[in-house]
């Protein structure tokens, strides 16, 4: 009889380790799926790894280009910041996993697929949702949420003791004490002694960027292009006179991650609202998605009509929860994206911009298009077209509803 | 016969000076009012100067500790910003000052507020709406907006050649090519040689901060206390174990912008929608607001409720918008300033926050009433009263609308 | 040994008179609680029902004055319709019968709520959270959700078989092929003939109103008078130049319900979102809630500010979901309820409207206290203060952007 | 030497018959135009009026089926209703008449176009802004706000007096105490002796509808079918199971402002925000547009996702408030348009509605693409692949953030 086949969403850590092992215990024949998002990993020695404990197969996927293209810099364009501080980086890099776990389920004709992530994060929900959205009749295996699994996994050391007994191989370094998300946009950091948000974070513990204390001590001063909201390129002065334009997604971020890590660029500590009800702490460094998000900011504001950019900003703060909740596949994620999408025709243009000690500071901005803004009709010195007078009626017509409002209210102290 | 009275705006620069003759050559009686809302001015001087060109009388009138209770500080617990980026800095003052206009035209049985803004700018309509809504049977007299004023002096050159023949004393020091507007929260530049967006500014403009590369070496980290959203006191180590408590609203933001100076922060380079309909850009620095600000938003973050947060965001967004526009007095905003009180009844606590190179960076965080932070429930590591099945459940229920939308949509590329 | 106590939410029916009997068998202590909101009911027949069956007590609460006083008056004043269309009368209930419940709970040291709704709907879930909410640590009983309970009752049929087996009295009139909920702000009815959408309702199927047809021939025109947006009388014309003021809250609901009855006001047939994310078809008749909603309507939209309007409208979509989800008890309705009833201090006043054949006409209004209706203001032949050159500068100026945008845009049909 | 020439929106009324003849005084040439939206106007003759009175030329054209495709019928599919209640019917129109207004200036080569509306009213705004948006060099004159004019001409029987000298023909039937607005979507009454909101409007007003005693004795049913949001055809019952299927746009509107009008649909009393600031009170009355409004709605809450109709309430509440105020040929208007149709792609199907005695009831509705609804998924009898226990980790998970802050709230009443 043939078995029931999983696809796992494998890691090489000890976790994912364990539920492949646990899995095939369970009489699932499993293929591990590797996404390479652009984090760092030894993706060979994982796939040893996984066949050497029992893995059917191990597909290694490169979805970098894909997470940047359809992921990662459409966020940029659409400027999502949740909570007004985070990037979301890794709420994006999961329907994209999403959409390579799925593709390789339906592939294989698998009946599951299963994942790593625990019952009390965001995660998971990103996952299956996505999952669900792409392959309704597909089904998941979340160990971490079974009753069987979690009671007899309570704890990192019930793990460590399963893989001594089942030979699974485990680090000789003892694991930080905190978990990590990465990927090309960001890394982040949480749990464990990051926990107690009154805490500071001990030292040592970024990896994309460096302290201030140690960043560069001459400011970098570049050029990043836009069409149609994206980034299509950027241009770094290189000594003497020469200057390198980076013009693809890949290098184009890699590029700015490295320049800003070496400024110090992106870092975040904040409390969040997870889409459970729950807050947590959560420690994120983004040079590159910091960098391109302050450029599109600026350039947008100027590019755009006051009125549109005040209905696309509530556009992009709902798009924002989409994406944190893990509805980036859902009917509002659809229709807003196109939405917004549809805002940014117009801002295209350069941004310059200073990166220097951990700060973006935007020098100027020009627009290769077409701008609102009208530099005679806004100078101090030249009349433009424009009326004084008419600023008269209109402040009097403004001011019409305010007296009526005077007539019965008294302002005190306000 | 008695002549109609004037009280007129006056900051002592060329504009207001020959405004001021000129009010009394139409045969205005003037009483010049200035309001020491922080900026860096010889009050005695311009008092002197004003007599000398004829005033009635001058009203010098400390506002500091008024704008900061009622205007800059409640914009720091609403978390006004405008587009993003601006911390309203110069629309918290003119409301402020215009009080301070109309109790003085009040207490003097004036006839008319007079004041030097310009014709395309956001002040006029800030002093006339704040003036109409205080005093609706007022009159304003806006030289700037009255042909025979304007086109009598079309440039910076009829001014100084009036003032010559009128006997006004000039400044000897050539004016800055920008005009600036400055207050205990922030000065502004804008207009001139900074008109053109896509220019970089020149060096040395600004005033209350350091530049990057003149900043202190070594970073400070400071606590700042809140209650009710509001900033109460500042803790500020001080060698040797001892630490500084500053207490009082005026010491705390002295305080904050001299030491927010030292490490440059809260410089912003931005393109502006103005309520007139033209877009402009300035330059602002905030050094004392900026700290707030951030530590503010990251306290808040930590005591408010997730779904109160985006109401709030609703309203703050609205808000800043009124007060951007020049409607601090008037229904809407004084509706909406209450409800965002309302939201702020929790929000106690302490932030503690190192600033160093321009960077304000959160290091911890702490209620001192409660918060929705529950260690224990988020923790991964302990139950905390948490079943993770319920997860489960919690997923595929919302999946149930997304496999419906499912049926009949093909997700492509997204 | 001490048996563990359940309070049951119980109506008398079949459904309910099962699962008391199932506790009972399981083992618990069952007390019923019966919340009188309004609903056409047998309260001491279905008592003695309740203790045949074996309840150790049966309480009956009036919650009338508390539903209409808490509930339903303040959701005309908030405003809230859900989608559009629904007067949420069933949502409003909800909470309103948890805080019995609750109390019940509490007084008597009981370990669980039981109730009776269904796995698929909202009620589940307006009663769970409101318990959870008011009681974090009490526990639920929800049987339809129990595969031991649904498994074994999987239709009407298998409910009327156990009735039998256990001595349960069942009526002897077969149920009508639909599900009604009722109280004294609206009956609503869904399920079974009425699930699809497409299928046109059968006839007879309203209990408060009466069909267009069997209308009253003549109108009704009353007077209906509010402070802080609340009605507090309503003035009847009841022959001969007498009028009847009904002034206290259960009358005046009473009276607007008969006489909207006679008139046939209030009944919509519709398709609405719940929480869980079906879509499901719903007939509602809520007489005096809709007369009283387009009073209100009308009133505050004399009374207050028009940008004040806005802000409301944000908070009353927003109030609508959060009441229909079963969120009354949370953080985010807590603080929008405040926000919104600060709206509502100057909505005072009188509202003459018509009713007849299924409309609620307005007729007039009049403010008791301040309105910024200025008659003379608006007036075509009255200059009232108003200048019409103050308006050709006021769409000059909002003229500028569009200008400015149309140097770049071709509008083509539009 | 040559005229400058005026293109004049001539309606045959004393006002703009008045204006015509003065702007020919001031030494213009103009050339009247009359747009016809369906208004019940005798066209020949006041062609023949404008001729005799001087005008060079007089333009009547044909703009209903325009009015019905670009601006009616768009905005029943955006939903487009301002402050809750009204449909918008002149605001529409404005636009429309100016595109009209502005092809014929620009044909003809004049340099302006003038209007007869009031400078307290909407309409002003409608038509400059509209005109400045397509045509931003044209010039405007608006005699009602020129003091010249509105000085000489203070009231109606000065404009009659100048009427009699200047050989104008004035119609011999006293004109109504109100004044009216025409077209095909609706008839609006305002100002004269409506302009007091607290009195009773006086009997035979209404022009389009009939009075509730007057109206049908029997209903009429009628199916409404929808494409992409826009009604496309409508089936009417005609007798002896004949049905006629009405398809056009302009007889589509006809047949249900006719029908609409037997049944009295579409009546409302309001006071409204205008955009100037002022309240004023209006009577509309809108058969085929009420029709066709609550028919959308209930497609549309049957068609559209939960959150898709959310995001979209948003956006259709902010367009009203662009249409009313004039900004249909706007940046934001523009962009705000697109995404509202881009919703309504899956809005597709027929509803089957009751017209009686002023009521629209909705009886039954069909998707005849896909819909979200699954009838299987919500009935109560079918299980349709749900499982119950999944509610209880719904319900728990939603539960969460209320038990924390059930933690430090205390619910009083609420």
């Amino acid at each position: 009889m043939t078995k029931d086949l999983v696809i796992l969403a494998y890691s090489g850590g000890l976790d994912t380790s364990c539920i492949l092992k646990w899995l095939i215990q369970k009489n699932y024949d499993v293929v591990c799926y590797m996404a390479d998002v652009g984090q760092n990993e030894d993706f060979q020695k994982a796939k040893q790894k996984a066949i050497t404990i029992g893995a059917k197969d191990v597909i290694v996927e490169d979805l970098r280009e894909e997470f940047i293209s359809n992921y990662m810099l459409p966020a940029i364009q659409m400027g999502l910041v949740y909570e007004n501080r985070y990037y979301l980086g890794t709420s994006l890099a999961r329907p994209c996993i999403s959409v390579g776990l799925v593709n390789a389920a339906k592939r294989l004709g698998a009946n599951y697929i299963s994942h790593g992530a625990t019952g009390k994060g965001n995660d998971q929900v990103r996952f299956e949702l996505s999952v669900y959205s792409l392959w309704p009749e597909g089904k998941i295996i979340a160990p971490w949420r079974l009753p069987e699994f979690f009671e007899k996994f309570q704890g990192r050391s019930d793990l460590i003791e399963y893989a001594k007994k089942e030979n699974i191989p485990v680090a000789a370094t003892p694991k930080e004490p905190w978990s990590t998300d990465e990927n090309i946009m960001h890394v982040s950091y949480e749990s464990g002694v990051l926990e107690d948000p009154s805490a500071i974070p001990p030292k040592g513990i970024y990896k994309m960027t460096r302290d201030l204390q140690q960043t560069e001590d001459y400011p970098s001063i570049i050029d990043i292009n836009f069409e149609k909201g994206l980034p299509v390129s950027v241009r770094i002065p290189s000594g003497h006179e020469n200057a390198l334009l980076v013009t693809n997604f890949l290098p184009l971020v890699q590029t700015l991650n490295k320049l800003g890590g070496q400024h110090g660029i992106g870092r975040i500590d904040i409390v969040e609202n997870r889409f459970l009800g729950l807050k947590s702490r959560g420690l994120y460094e983004t040079p590159a998605g910091t960098i391109l998000h302050k450029a599109h900011i600026d350039l947008e504001a100027y590019a755009l009509d006051r009125e549109v950019l005040r209905v696309k900003k509530y556009l992009q703060d709902k798009m924002a929860d989409f994406v944190y909740n893990g509805f980036w596949f859902s009917p509002e994620a659809n229709y807003t994206k196109k939405c917004l999408e549809l805002s940014q025709e117009s801002v295209a243009g350069t941004v310059t911009i200073q990166i220097f000690k951990g700060n973006v500071t935007i020098l100027a901005r020009k627009s290769s298009t077409a701008s609102l803004y009208n530099k005679e009709l806004v100078s101090m010195d030249v009349a433009g077209g424009f009326s004084p007078e008419d600023s008269t009626g209109f402040i009097n017509i403004n001011a019409l509803r305010l007296k009526e409002y005077s007539r019965f209210t008294k302002y005190t102290k306000f």
